[in-house]
């Protein structure tokens, strides 16, 4: 099979040497490690057909991987498979500005899309902290969301369509950036969200947004959690320039102030925190101002017009992970409420950790315009799997989503179950036999 | 299996005379008719799992049906099938503003689902003539589209969840509303356009976009196509207010000027018409017009910021159907173009449909900001094949879709392979199988 491999790419492009495959069969965080007999390096659509029919032909399974930062162990193979990295795939085409579509490799990364799309007037509505290693094909196979989810939505809805190869090699090509098409089964939106289990997504034609002229950001103060939730609907139906409407804790102000040595946001202490992001072609600081001075239980308001005194602001919500990583390393989990149920929430969640591990710290903060929570836990081991199952569980209750956008990988799948009823997962099951019977693509992850 | 199905759901909604049944077995244009045993209409999702429980063990096969308003003849038992009529479930939830979410059962209607948006202070994203008749459930099984895709996507991207019934009887139910939820395939997405072939869709959950303070409509007059095209690009990236771009041509005013006794756009004729629409919290007058100033070839302009002033501008486009239709009846085909391809579909397409038939007259007009043209055809039968075959080969020659937003039905599924690959077909036909191995869903639409 390695010499079948290394016809079909190239001998360079087959790794082997452990020095250099360390890379590939570990991720990011450390927590996930495997083995791999070769890492395969093609250049292109064609070569990773070859790959996987010579694959399915020995029934050696694949994990596809791009840019290995996920964080529930999707791309690492555990259980010895072939490491299939797509970076090579890196080819960006033309901003397309009749279309507002770009069509990009699979091995490109988001900085490098964004960069692209900013040069011609335009931004990719998903944006997230791993933008300059997390690449195209990753976030399509896992549907990556981000801080704008509110507004342009997931990765899925930036997909217009899919360059992918299925198991036996076969390939489909969907690239011509059709804003309408309704003949047969969204095959690109199945993908997106599958974790390399259905077929290996090769390039993508995304849709674009104008880059906005005007930013605003405002950072407003609540006594408590309730407000800051009610306040989050009510700017929501009242500023339709919203981006982002993130979530966070006085408790993590003060991790960040005493990690980052930054000063205060405000004179007094508050109990939680919305920052808001309106931005658009037509400035929105005066719709977002009205909306702001019609909330009745604000206790304080930070505005900032442009990026340099946005910046700090920002910083509260994004230097969260950092800080909490320099007390760490955290338990990490993502997870989504219905809008309805953040408060019981927020409010039981404590409780809860601290019923398996009393010294545990819980740390919340996140996209409240989405429900999704990341709830990171520190003072326990980051794969405790007592804390994992009662926020799950707990999650599960709540009508909740135990995965919002980091995906199941191998991370989460023993907890599939609590939200996938019996009739969800057969279904899941009867889709995967039916596109890859073999399977032989990433056989361990996703599914129980 | 009558018997069984009159236990079911009650006798009185298991019709089988023939002047009762007349409403169910014929498409309303009259083009698609056939013969049923029985229609049967339940009253919620445990019927409807009851129904294709016995269908199922009988092998059975049925056409689920909304509001029959398709123009496929996708919800029409042309082969004797049970009709499974989901008119009954009717319920709409009280609108969710935290979320900016609502409920709403299969039967639904448009219209209602709208007005109560309305009422809330919220729209639908998706409007479309039909929407006194068409209902969630059809608008979802067939990914309905209509003016404002350009803005806020087709019925897949309105869906947050989806409760559903397999073929086998058992339930899937994401009625939650996580915005976020990455936790296995997105069986909402694929059940979205799929025609009744995978599942049957009972309730939907759906996003809510607020409903605009500010609506300015602009109609653009120009030279020809091409200035017109030129302009719709521009339009996108200046304007993100922009919510509807629509197309026509000097020979439709002049059609619709006559049938429906209006006066004239301009004191002048010309060869193109642009309609933009731009909606927002925020007044998107000047960023439509600054836009509008700075392209080089428009001609004449006429701009309306009331709902008063719109609605004749808005008549020249929405009145092309009824003035086709009132010297017809039209060939009605329905296509996609790239965006760089329509300047030439344009330029081509009569000689194209005048090679098969020198008589017909072709009347454009569409969403032009989704390269969505409806090309109707009058002066030979509605279902002209020779018409249908060169239109479609050009559209796939251009790398187009042959439906853009009325799917494939029966009408279409002879000409799939146009532009869908073996490997896709192939992957269509695992799928159906898959979630439907006994094939009584809808077994005679879509898959060829």
């Amino acid at each position: 099979v390695l010499d079948e491999l290394r016809n079909a790419v190239g001998a360079d492009h087959v790794l082997t040497d452990p020095d250099v495959v360390a890379g590939y069969v570990i991720d990011w965080t450390g927590r996930f490690r495997g083995a791999t007999p070769a890492v395969v390096r093609p250049a292109g659509v064609d070569e990773v057909a070859r790959v996987l029919q010579i694959c399915a032909a020995a029934r050696v399974p694949v994990v596809p991987q791009g840019g290995n930062t996920g964080l529930v162990g999707g791309s690492v193979p555990q259980h010895g498979e072939v490491v299939l990295s797509l970076r090579r795939l890196d080819r960006l085409g033309p901003v397309d500005a009749a279309a507002a579509q770009v069509t990009a490799g699979a091995g490109v990364t988001l900085g490098r899309l964004q960069e692209h799309a900013h040069a011609a007037g335009w931004e990719y509505g998903v944006d997230l902290g791993a933008r300059d290693t997390a690449t195209v094909g990753g976030t399509v196979a896992t549907n990556a969301g981000g801080v704008h989810v509110l507004r342009y939505g997931s990765t899925r809805h930036q997909v217009v369509g899919v360059q992918a190869v299925f198991a036996d090699g076969s390939v489909i090509d969907r690239l011509d950036g059709l804003e309408k098409d309704n003949t047969g089964y969204d095959l690109g939106g199945l993908l997106c969200g599958s974790e390399g289990t259905l077929a290996v997504v090769t390039a993508a034609r995304l849709r674009l947004v104008p880059r906005p002229r005007h930013v605003v950001v405002a950072l407003l103060a609540f006594d408590d959690v309730d407000d800051a939730l009610a306040a989050v609907g009510a700017l929501r139906r009242a500023v339709d320039a919203l981006r982002a409407l993130e979530f966070f804790e006085q408790r993590g102000v003060d991790l960040v102030r005493a990690q980052m040595h930054v000063p205060p946001p405000f004179p007094e202490d508050h109990g939680a925190y919305v920052l808001a992001e309106a931005a658009g072609g037509t400035d929105p600081t005066e719709a977002l101002a009205d909306a702001v001075d019609r909330l009745a239980r604000v206790r304080d308001v930070a505005v900032a017009t442009d990026a340099r005194a946005a910046a700090p602001l920002w910083q509260y919500r994004e230097a969260h992970s950092e800080a909490i990583n320099l007390i760490g390393p955290p338990h990490k989990l993502d997870v989504t409420l219905p809008a309805d149920r953040l408060a019981p929430f927020f409010t039981r969640i404590r409780g809860t950790v601290a019923a398996v591990a009393p010294d545990a710290q819980v740390w919340l903060f996140g996209h409240a315009g989405d429900g999704n929570v990341h709830v990171n836990v520190t003072g326990v081991e980051p794969d405790d799997e007592r804390v994992t199952d009662v926020v799950l569980r707990f999650v599960a209750e709540l009508h909740g989503s135990i995965s919002a956008e980091h995906g199941v990988g191998v991370a989460k799948r023993q907890w599939l179950h609590l939200t996938r009823s019996p009739a969800e997962l057969q279904a899941f099951r009867a889709i995967k036999d039916a596109l890859d019977p073999a399977g032989i693509l990433n056989p361990n992850v996703l599914l129980p």
